[in-house]
């Protein structure tokens, strides 16, 4: 089929003001929040899954690639076109079709914002936990598809955790429902479980079936500071293997730290080579005993503890976690910071080792890394700026994060904890999963034989 | 291949003492504790992956049904030989490899009993939470293919949600490894989520990465009885949607008390249409806190409320739910608890109709239907007593059955909730699953190509 004729086929089933061939147009579709780039040939808006079904059924029957796209915030090339096609702008989607409080769910399509979901259920006393650093701007669609998580993960686990069905659009067109409002099933493979993280390779998500739980009534904020990264590792190790569950256990290094505070002087924090940031929720009691237990569990090896006295110390101890990713782009304003080997994870006993070799790559390329994140969950954001109209940079800072990816990898960890494989880091799927690799291929060729699914993401 | 030639090539790869092909021995292989039959032809005890593998690849090259087993406790024939072939008995493959309580994980064969791994944890003062009906006796690896769960999934969810990383032996002897010790981790489709309960169809799971919670310090428990069903199941939706989170919430209808009570006759239970019994566990606080959360929320439904005044009141109405699997089964001496038509699963929303439903389904048929279960996930086991000699009493049964999972589908519930599909139940995976049940098929078909698999489970 023609161009024009893919293109008059798509105004037919979403209208002509819902798709666009325009180059202006292609061009905002063409990145996402990473360094991957990839031009669409047209970009859709479906306002239904009927929509999707027969876009993907044109796709389908013409060997389209087809990219579902939530709000681009991506951080690994997820959503950008790198085959061209067809982008599937999901935003349009975006209404909360149910509040079922005596289900405890919530009944979504896809492009609904993940904080409009949580405005929404604040008044109820609810909340849908995964809490990214975009949660003011991400579709619900793309955070299932990523799997994505955030700072209280080390508490309420991933996205994976509060699906409870999901409906699909297969690659031939085909709606299919996962899961449903039931609590407990074995019936079948868990198909939302195969799709969720699935990063759009397998099916597009239109709809979803999401858990949520009652707002905590208190939540209390502990700051410790250490001599050494390291020290702050064995700390974190301390305080889980205790039994520890804070809602969040953050880690700023030095390097963070004072990027913070030259990008806020007014933000107090202390001088430190490491802070851990805990965070408690439940009720009044079991929040003091969880700060009281936590400063226990760290007395030994941080060099200052304190807590925060009250709500405003509270919020301001996290206002300065949320500066990160400002902040640390302004530290140099010749250099820009850039995506990349910025995400691994490792097992929490791994964790004093991994924060010392980061280091010391660090100093062996001389590249400034700033490291902070979930540490709770054996996280680490490595933080690098460069100067990107230098190749030099580039070639140094893609060194460094295969440095940093290949030794996550080599003591049993992992080179995305929460943003993605996408395009970015399809190349160490092989080194992480071994002959797994091939049990997705089959996967992926016996869901999508075509491969117009999202190509050229994810290893598959 | 001839029979003789594969007993052969099967005593040179485990051994002559860990195959038989005698009647005696294939006979016990023949039933797990469904009313499922099927003899295999050869039963082997492998003790090894690399074992595991080589008779895989046997039974590829062969074309031979290969049935994985635990310890045969199953409720829908899961680990019956329907088709004959080889059945692996895991459980000479019972270590616990690694106990790692700085990552907070353990590393086991899957032969390990369910309670054999909580006795060697429970010094360290550390559980692994799924717990099963028959924890006594079940092995890891079965858990783990049927994504078993129990009384305390209300809070803890079910063994999926304590599945790190498995070891898997393909269809063709292929080992691979998924997930691992990080706890978080978006690289890649989750095969371990596949893996889990796909009940031996997919692959014969070998070791598994498991997490483990820090126990409880507290635990009490609150009885509470209601006049009609109905009103237990109202009480269940108000005490959930107010945020509480039970460590147990169970059921026990008019008939199962009078059951247990027949049984035991020293067991104090309260005279009731139904008893919800409610277990909280958490820190000493947060415990009180609980139990008079629940006390509020029931208070306006129940007859009567009491909370056990101590550890030993405690024990005992634990000791009566226990019994419920003996009990009614002693209600009539000449007839038999069969397990069918016993494990459906309901929104919470929907308990007090199903409550309603499934006695006015007994009525109409005139057959007693005892009701117990873990409410708290809409999950009501409904136990039924026949003359397993009269053909009248069978086809009634299963009449009574299927209208009690097609109520169950039709309210946007399942056919089981925990007991798994099996032989039992794959007749209803269409009407349950629709077209994603061609999405199973298709991964079946990629994974297993020659349908060795425990063939005649599942629907696939």
């Amino acid at each position: 089929m023609q161009k024009s004729d893919i293109l008059e086929n798509l105004q037919s089933i979403v209208g002509d003001d819902m798709v666009s061939s325009s180059a202006a147009e292609l061009y905002c579709y063409s990145c996402d929040a990473s360094q991957i780039r990839g031009v669409p040939d047209f970009v859709v808006r479906p306002s239904s899954t009927d929509e999707v079904s027969k876009i993907a059924r044109l796709a389908f029957d013409n060997d389209i690639p087809l990219t579902p796209r939530g709000a681009g915030t991506g951080l690994a090339g997820g959503a950008v076109p790198v085959e061209g096609g067809i982008v599937l702008d999901m935003s349009s989607m975006k209404r909360i079709l149910e509040i079922d409080l005596d289900n405890l769910l919530v009944f979504v399509e896809c492009g609904v914002v993940q904080e409009k979901l949580n405005e929404a259920l604040e008044p109820y006393g609810f909340f849908f936990p995964p809490d990214p650093g975009s949660s003011a701007m991400c579709t619900l669609g793309g955070l299932i598809a990523n799997n994505g998580s955030g700072m209280r993960s080390v508490k309420y686990g991933t996205t994976r955790n509060y699906v409870m069905g999901l409906e699909v659009v297969l690659a031939d067109g085909t709606i299919i429902n996962t899961g449903s409002k039931t609590s407990k099933s074995v019936v079948g493979y868990s198909l939302t479980d195969l799709f969720v993280g699935s990063e759009g390779t397998l099916g597009i998500i239109t709809r979803a079936i999401l858990k949520i739980k009652a707002i905590p009534k208190e939540r209390s904020v502990l700051l410790a500071s250490f001599e050494g990264p390291e020290l702050a590792g064995r700390a974190v190790v301390k305080v889980l293997s205790s039994g520890i569950v804070p809602s969040a256990c953050e880690i700023l290094d030095r390097n963070i730290i004072e990027a913070i505070k030259s990008y806020d002087p007014n933000i107090s924090l202390p001088d430190a080579d490491a802070i851990l940031l805990f965070e408690v929720d439940g009720t009044e009691n079991s929040v003091k005993e969880g700060i009281e237990m936590i400063r226990d569990a760290c007395s030994s090896l941080a060099s200052n503890i304190r807590a925060a006295s009250d709500k405003k110390e509270r919020d301001e101890i996290w206002a300065a976690r949320r500066l990160v990713g400002a902040a640390v782009s302004r530290l140099d304003p010749l250099r820009t910071r850039v995506y990349v080997g910025e995400d691994v994870g490792v097992p929490i006993k791994e964790l004093p080792g991994m924060l010392n070799k980061v280091n010391e790559i660090s100093k062996e390329y001389d590249l400034p890394i700033m490291t902070y994140g979930h540490i709770g969950d054996g996280n680490l954001h490595t933080g690098m700026c460069i100067d990107v109209l230098e190749d030099g940079d580039w070639d140094k800072l893609n060194l460094v994060a295969d440095r940093i990816h290949r030794t996550a990898i080599s003591v049993g960890g992992t080179v995305t904890a929460e943003h993605g494989v996408g395009s970015a880091r399809s190349e160490y799927l092989g080194l992480e999963l071994g002959k797994g690799l091939n049990v997705m291929i089959l996967i992926k060729n016996a869901l999508d034989p075509k491969g117009i699914l999202n190509p050229g993401k994810m290893g598959v």
